[in-house]
């Protein structure tokens, strides 16, 4: 048996103003992904509205999101919050290089 | 409604040749847990034998996997694997201050 080591960090592009996600481990139930951010904002009026749960947490960098109603969440390295399913929410914005680690959870 | 935010790092645990488990989410089906290893060996002969699927990272620190058969699995900052269930294995060594992020997935 080999065990097969991969690296967060490896791989990150450069494409100012992008948002690029890389699946991690995947099955029907979950998906865990590593989201790089940068400088980015979700488009002008677009919320996500998911059919699962999401926890996510900033590995690098600092972003914030914005939740249905006003609410701003400001989140820098470590931080980690859940997004219950249908939570309506986009990302107003990273910094220069934000990296997420996703995990959507389905069961 | 309030976002709750917490924090990877916050009250982290002081306690030499540890293994300190802090639950972030859970659910029947998923459980996600900071652990925190600090110069920390699994007991010999000790294996972890489980029924459930692992994501696994270090977000801090190096640490060495053991998996039966001998297989040496060294591990640096942002390196994840998966252990897939009953794949059994150890954890030979850490550095002074480990922190890992796991995903149990048992669905």
């Amino acid at each position: 048996m080999t065990i097969r080591v991969d690296n967060l960090f490896a791989n990150l592009s450069e494409l100012y103003e992008s948002e690029q996600s890389l699946s991690l481990f995947e099955k029907p139930s979950i998906k865990i992904e590593r989201i790089v951010s940068q400088s980015y904002s979700s488009p002008p009026g677009f919320w996500y509205d998911q059919d699962e749960d999401e926890w996510v947490i900033v590995v690098r960098g600092e972003a914030t999101l914005e939740f249905e109603g006003g609410e701003l969440v400001r989140m820098k390295e470590g931080d980690h919050v859940t997004i219950a399913r249908h939570v309506r929410h986009r990302v107003q914005q990273t910094d220069a290089k934000t990296i997420w680690l996703t995990v959507h959870i389905r069961c």
